[in-house]
């Protein structure tokens, strides 16, 4: 089935299970002349990584990054970049007890009825391992964004009812919870160890902000800016919502509070409010572009549930394994990737059709 | 620009503006055999088309759709079909006053940033006009899905803080709030008309269920089920947020109550609840599909509004024109076009790999 | 069935059956800006259109195009043109008696066993009268290229074995056989209007050189710049081959002989000879591009053929209705069109990462 | 830039460069179940690779093939499938001498022309050696058609001007050539060498025939058989020109000649003749698939050229380095790798469709 292709001038096509020889990445449409080097991608799977904290999976994985292609010279040449990154710590054994049986909140049965066979080692492709791929390309796309004058910043917005209300950038790499309010962070972080504690997990909010967008950026119709955003985050496993700008809270908003009221600032236009999150009729405004990702708790949880096995016949399972209670913070370089590749692609579009006026 | 294409192999082309000759849409990929009558796409569209209550814009459009290919002797050819709705009500000059600003909260700056040249008549390409385009092709896709067992209901879920709490299918086209629960639709319209009597507008939430879809609908990675949705549904003008299943509110539940709990029902598995809103790892898993999607206020209201003109210069602005105070309830059709298109487009996909075992 | 939209950044979507409401494009991608009216269409249409000489089918279609969306003021606005042509001289009981059997040579019996479905009158979908779309979309890409000093010249080579020996460009449009050597273009002639005396049908090869194109157009691997050509002019209904350059020819030279000998012309590179067809690697070089179609002998023939009956039992049929004794110089427009399509968007994505250097 | 990715459902994205760490392909869209391991696609490879015989590149590369995904117990799981080939061999030294010039015939000045940067090292991404991706492609592709019943054959059609006259399939792996006719096979052979003696080199055309291949497969106006076709093949590196069937023979043809009888041969509609290719209106009709690559000399010569520096000055060049006097018979799987990839995606499109009357 397709599915592993996302992008239009600037494409991702990603592969590789969890408990496989390994995960990666090719990218075409990188501009060629960008710096890159297996630097600039590890920094970012090393946010991503299993076992960077106390409150993660303890699945000790390095992910080393190879590059195959598409750099010569410390340059990016302009064709495909190949990006490859092996399994190290696979213990396929822990799954031996779970290949017979279809785990509540997973993809197992889905799989199944979709594809006849499955790779029941840790979720096969529908692992979340996969988005160690979405990383690896998104930190060539932040490269070339930067290079632009393009930066993100993502962060965990809230985790099991904790909110951050302040955002201090040079604080969410501080703590384990990627929370960028200081007084919340260690909440979060106690919520987490609380579920983990009671064999349960909890989810949360990343929520991503590009500065430096140009206007212009996304097209009309079915290629707004937020419809690319939506499709890329609502792509990464856990999610079960997405919302730019005000979002749901627009819902309830008069149009008259809504509206954001536009005002010179030098030879600039901004607005006074930023409620449209950045993009208006689909297109960034030049505004900071402000997307949210809804995640769910994790699935796997140590507490016993019931479900049934691959016959049919009603189970109780207790998912042992090496799991996350709680996603959030190594999802905030997931979602920033996506954003980021999203933007890079839009960036490239625009290019087209400026030089062409 | 591209964007005006949607879909994998069910695909949609859009074109046309608010006030040029007509909109339109040519849709490739609908299979062949399919019986198909005007009549099919019209009792959609009359769904959609301003004039049809009293909360709605006063713009009178019959929409009357022309079929200019790809159906035969009543039947579906498998080539692509073209649908030509013409503009009739047209007075561009109620846009007169507008061309030179920037009405806030509209498409017409980030528009006029990117192209450079601008349809300021009724927001050209950006009007939501376009919209007609799209349930005029989810008329299609859906009568494909029915064919196939699949239905749709579409409903407003909330307008203007006011929350459908029942779900009673026969109340929904019998008010013109478009609202399920019969309690709650005459405090919607209520709002609906306060707001308009303020000159303000007021948003709300569509809610979307597909009942009777197969389970391995969407791919993985990239066109997860949700993904797809999300990408078509943001499209959507208004739309600030999606969500599926229990969406943002999974966001602070904790595994074990967010994880479904699957039994068989027969020889069906089905799960307890709905949380996960007929999506698992992506792929559709035979329950009921869920999806919201969040519609902030219009952007056209008469309330004076600060804003700028096309040199810079602030102004106020009341638009007079033919407004919508609420989109919701004439956006339950698109949005339930929107999940059509996505459902049949998947149906499809899916059936190349059933085939093919 | 998929297969109507074609192009990567500018596309076009085509819809249409030969004995329907009518046929037209729309084109996604055309940069905003571009000064553009009916007149630009129209000219390219009537090179195309029937009934245009006396060796042409009589058929009597004016081909009269509207412009549907994507202009305003005169200018394009960068979003969707959609193009329409209604069909004014159908005669679809002129293949009342041809509904029931398969022609030889033509779609009618693929089309049944694709599609279960058919549209017998005139071919449908299958016909070549979907080419006027094609050429509609190429007269706007012609306008676009042309402002960047791109220019095209196409002409039958090649028909019924008289070969052009000379190009001399004004003569092409003055002879009925569009042949830029006025001593072949009589011979020609001769010989089409001898194949029609005999109720036979010949083929030929058209050429189209593109002047003024850049170094760059074209990408690696799979989309250099050949490909998109062969995919574009394979396309069309009767072409049988295409090449580029040397060609076939290229078969039996010495790599001695083909390698063009690179030379500097001022601060150009230019090569002195042009085997390459100025395509290098898949991408364009800076010398003049020639591409050529082989085209087969109209299948529609009035000589008896024996075929079978949509039961397999065997007939003789002699196909009456309107048709051309050789496509090839209506066909001249419709290769200039997707050379020029492919062209175009060749431009706009190298724009896209020339800008971003 | 874009380009490394082809197909519709069933998709390749390519990458690697010649003297780059390996070249590889993700496939996208393989259906689950099938059965699949290296030595599938070894054996392809093996057929592709240099030093098989005395008539190819001396560059030693055993092009070991390593499945790094999509593959669990045996059997294709219906996600991408990764596959990588270490570049072992690799002499970048023999390319110091001319990383500062254009050599005659290559893409060493288009690419510089188009990225301002370029990998030297035997071409890079232009290099012919990003074939092996696809042939391994290919050769799941193969496997796939295979369980359906479809299978190809492809040879050296013609060789410097010797024509093989006979096709007798179990020749053509016996001889170096790849040569169907015994006969032939030793002039071809002989021409190659002598070729090669005299520093120069030879082109020739690869025909590739399916057979099996059930009617329906391709779909209407853009997406026909032959212009996927040509544009799979026209898409590898030498390929100068593609036909189908009769192909530019056919352009020399009368219509009462060309048009292919149907009959009846039992309950199946056959031609007694196929100079269509077994493709009609651009739909299969189970006949034989005919195609045929006219592919030109290589550009690399040991014989002395003029040719330019990279500051323009000119130059004399010998190219030393390991080369193939003549590609065709080294090509012949990498145009049937293309032809399955191709016949692979319209049959899962067309099974879509099947499956959905």
């Amino acid at each position: 089935m397709p599915g592993s292709t996302f992008g239009r001038i600037l494409t991702i096509t990603t592969f590789g299970e969890s408990h496989g020889p390994g995960i990666g990445v090719v990218m075409d449409g990188v501009p060629p002349g960008l710096a890159l080097g297996a630097q600039d991608i590890q920094r970012e799977l090393d946010r991503r990584r299993p076992g960077q904290s106390a409150i993660t999976t303890p699945r000790s994985e390095k992910d080393r990054v190879e590059i195959l292609s598409g750099v010569f010279d410390g340059l990016t040449t302009g064709t495909s970049i190949a990006l490859l990154i092996r399994n190290e710590d696979k213990r396929s054994s822990d799954y031996d007890n779970l290949k017979d049986l279809y785990r509540p909140g997973h993809a197992d049965w889905t799989y199944s009825a979709k594809f006849g066979v499955r790779d029941w080692r840790g979720s096969g492709r529908a692992s979340g391992r996969e988005t160690a791929a979405r990383v690896a390309a998104g930190a060539v796309a932040k490269k070339f964004l930067s290079a632009r004058g393009v930066t993100l910043l993502g962060y965990s917005r809230e985790i099991a009812g904790v909110r951050a209300v302040r955002v201090v950038p040079e604080e969410i790499e501080r703590n384990a919870a990627r929370c960028p309010d200081p007084e919340a962070a260690p909440r979060m972080i106690e919520q987490i160890e609380k579920a983990k504690a009671e064999k349960d997990s909890v989810g949360g909010i990343v929520e991503v902000v590009a500065d430096g967008c140009p206007p212009g950026l996304g097209d009309p119709v079915f290629d707004k800016l937020e419809a690319l955003l939506g499709h890329a985050i609502l792509s990464v496993g856990a999610v079960r919502g997405v919302e730019v700008g005000a979002g749901f809270e627009a819902v309830r908003m008069r149009g008259s509070v809504y509206n954001d009221e536009p005002y010179m600032d030098g030879d600039r236009i901004r607005t006074r409010t930023n409620h449209a999150g950045g993009i208006a009729g689909g297109i960034s405004n030049g505004m900071q572009i402000v997307v949210r990702a809804a995640m769910r708790p994790p699935a796997s949880i140590s507490k016993p549930q019931k479900t049934l096995d691959t016959s049919g016949k009603p189970v109780t399972v207790e998912i042992a394994g090496r799991h996350d209670p709680c996603i959030v913070p190594r999802a905030v370089p997931v979602i920033e990737a996506m954003t980021a590749l999203v933007l890079a692609d839009c960036l490239l579009i625009q290019e087209a059709y400026r030089g062409s006026r």
